[in-house]
Parts: C-alpha cells; structure tokens; sequence
C-alpha cells in the first residue's frame, strides 16, 4: 500500500538576485522551480511546492513559507539537511515541520511582512548592492514617515497595483491560476481591498527602511507605495496626497514609479 | 602639446564572485580588465590600471590599491564619480587622489592585511553565503589561536605557497611578467620569504575570523595558511606542527588545502 503524503511546511529564505521569481516557469531559474528539483532529486517524487505567495524577479526572502505533500518517509530535519546539501547556497531551508492535511501556505496565510531597503550613502558597498535600492539623493525623510501612516486600514489598492494585472498573470501562467483573481492577487481574494496593519519608514544608519505588514498584497504593491513614498521624499508629492490617490482607486492616479526589487524582502508569513 | 599623464592612485572594493580575479585574461571577466574598460569609456584612454598584486578568482577586497597614468584633466573626485557610474556595482571605487609619479602600487607596498572569514552556525544564511566559507563542523577553535602565532615572524612559506606557481604565472600571463619571480611572488621580491607581522584568529558571534598582516604574501598562501590552521582545528596536526612544516620549506610537508576563495578579503595596503 503506497503510505498517504505528509504535508510538510517549508520555510525559506532565498537571494532572489539570480531568479526569475518564485513562480516555475519553463527555461527560466526559478525559486519554486530549483525546490521541485531538488526534492525529485532526494525523494525520486515529483511534486510542486506551493508557495505563500509569489515573489518577483529579484526580490528576496527570509521567511517564504511553501507547503509540499511527499509520501517519502525522510524525517524533518533529515530532508531540511538534505535539501541544504542539494540546493544552490542563494535557496536555504530554514525549517522544516508536518502539518495537518489541510493546512495551504497561501490560503492559510492571515498576514505577510515586507521589508524595503534604501541605502543612503554616498557609495555603495559591493557587499550591499544585491539587497538593497542605493538611491544618495536628496528625500526628505519626516515627509515620508508621515506619509507611510495614510495607507494603514482597509483600503481597495489598486492604485497601488500593478498596471496590466492581466497581462501578468497571462505571462506567468499559474499552476494556482484557476483559484486566482483576475486582478492577479496574492491571497485569493477576488478584489483590491486588503488591510494594513503596520506600515512604517524608519532609519538604520544608512539605510532607510520601510516596514508594511498587510493582510496580503496585489501585484507590485510594496514596490509601487516605495515608489510613491519616495515622490513625498523628494517634494513631488506631498504625505496627504497617499489619501487622494488611494481614493482615485487608479493606477493612473499614481506618478509613483515601482521601485527596484533589490530592496524587497518577503519577511515572513503569520497564519 | 599633449599635456603629462597624472599618475592617479586608486582605492577599491569588490565582490570577486562573478570574476576571474584580478588579473587581465583574454575572453574572461576580470577587475583589471573592467576598469580598464570603464576607463577607456570615460577618458578614452586605453591604459591598464597596475594593482598592489593579483586577486584570485572568487577573491574579494576591501581595499585593493590600483595606479593609474592618465593625460585626461578629470578631477580625482569627478573621475571617482564617473567610475562608479560605469563600474558595475559589484566593484566600487573609494577614493580616488594623484600621487608622484614615481609610487607604485605594487613595488611601494610596505605590507598587506588580509582577512578569511568562516561561518560557524548551521545553516548559512543566502546573504552571506558569497562572502564566507561556510564550516559548521567540529573545531577546536583554542589550538587554531594557538597555531597563529607560529607564522610570526620572517620565514620561508615555500610550504604555503601554490604547488605549481610556475604552471600558475604561466596560465595568467601578466604584464607585469618580466618584473615577477618564477615563483608567483606577489611582491617582486624573487624569494619565497616574508615576514607576518599579525596572524591571528578570533571570534565574531557565529564567524571565525583570521587576520594576518604581511611584508607580502605567496600565491595562495593566505588560503593555505587556513586550511593548514583547519587541521589543527580538526585536531590532525598539532598547533607546533606548524614549525616543523614550515622548516620542512615544501608544499608536500603541508597536508593542508587550499581553503575556499569566498572566505578571503583583501583589507588593505599599506605604503
């Protein structure tokens, strides 16, 4: 009798530098796509992780959560070793545990942390330049912590979305892609509300540090309130303006460009 | 009348992952021949910058010190700028200042420092893992501090040296080739003597670190320095092992390995 499939609960942190996003996608290195390999490698089975949610090309993690169902009997931490020994250094597994049956990385998922770093200095360490956005110029920081309150509480973001949601998820087809909004949302929901919980800029040293934790988050939307906050920075845009703009509930509405996905980290996934 | 070429000295970093080492290499991504094309781009000038000595592959730096001569009036500032707008982000210029014309990055070097870094904990972060060698196993940390201290001093390192500098020089060719000894000296001098003025390992939460500062160093002898130091780590030589092998004036005397170049920073010249 073949034994029934754990569920096991991955959690992942990964240099997004050198992959094309979580998503598998044919001919192109992938985060989810490097995990489905190395697990046929140690367990001979053939089964796609399903990640918390999507991260973009070049954009990090310190706490991807993945779900994987595998009949193998390899202990926990027998398999978190074995996929160390087996994925490149860029892929690490942070923890490895069986859940219930049930249990759906995206689906269970009740809040994501994102991190953004900006470094501030002048000239940008070799060290630093893959995990953060170097940007030396001018910003007025106090208008950009102001401005970072407007967004907390239940707001429909699609100003904040990406532009062409459908274009997207037609050019990265989904195995999800049947339980998926056609505005591309991370969590299943059907439409562009989403609460925020915390969203802060602080500063560390250097570096300029943006906190969001939401109760999930469309397309681009960390990368496009960055970009926005950074206009408030540099006197574009003023805080109160976030307010009008979430209310255009219009990307058009938004002169925030995306910015770069060096400085993004998915931090974690609570459930 | 064609004005005289400023001799100008550079400070660098780099991430030396993506690159063949330092040294100019037909068809090969190296330091030297980056900024030589990133110079040529910004002053039109086709000169090749003269470092303190060879990186290896994979080797990184703090401050590698470079020289070169150029006729373009370009403030030192301007020039630093323009470098690191062309430059990719992984090499950075730190400073930029004119010297006599007589200084010369290699011959002037009164010493050298250079740092290895290993990760002790378990699972080595995908931030980290570029810029240490990860080694989780067992060490006797106490008899490594105690081995440092052997290399103190003015010896022969003919037993760190590479097995085969000759095939090395030969593979590399350098420009600087009439001006090296056979035996891969990285500081002109044409004997394998050299005085360590600091050998030293210590501990930095989860890294084990070893600093050691030099009239000049052989090739590969600050990696086989530490993977001589990692067996008496592993307790397969003894900390007065080190004497007998470096009497012994033979790389065949020395059961140590090479240690990985993700470790290895160059810190810094001294003149």
């Amino acid at each position: 009798m073949q034994p029934k499939p754990r569920n096991l609960k991955l959690t992942l942190a990964y240099d997004g530098t050198d992959f094309r996003g979580w998503q598998v996608q044919p001919g192109r290195t992938t985060i989810q796509g490097t995990l489905r390999e190395a697990i046929l490698r140690i367990t001979d089975e053939a089964t796609l992780p399903q990640g918390s949610g999507r991260t973009d090309s070049g954009v990090h993690a310190l706490g991807q959560v993945a779900t994987v169902a595998l009949a193998s009997p390899i202990p926990c931490l027998g398999l978190q070793i074995a996929l160390n020994d087996t994925l490149p250094r860029s892929i690490r597994v942070l923890n490895v545990e069986e859940v219930g049956s049930e249990f759906h990385a995206r689906k269970w998922a009740k809040s994501k942390r994102y991190r953004y770093r900006i470094y501030r200095g002048d000239v940008c360490s070799p060290f630093l330049s893959r995990y953060v956005y170097h940007h030396p110029y001018p910003l007025n920081e106090e208008e950009m912590i102001a401005a970072a309150v407007y967004v907390i509480g239940e707001h429909d973001f699609t100003s904040f979305a990406a532009v062409d949601p459908e274009e997207h998820a037609a050019a990265t087809p989904d195995t999800e892609a049947s339980s998926r909004s056609a505005t591309s949302d991370d969590s299943g929901i059907r439409n562009n509300i989403r609460t925020i919980f915390h969203s802060e800029w602080r500063r560390e040293q250097e570096e300029l540090i943006y906190s969001v934790q939401g109760s999930g988050f469309l397309h681009h939307m960390v990368r496009n309130l960055v970009g926005t906050f950074l206009l408030v920075g540099k006197g574009t845009l003023q805080p109160d303006d976030i307010a009008r703009i979430l209310a255009a509930r219009n990307r058009s509405a938004n002169p925030g460009a995306t910015a770069p996905a060096s400085g993004l980290y998915l931090v974690n996934v609570e459930y």
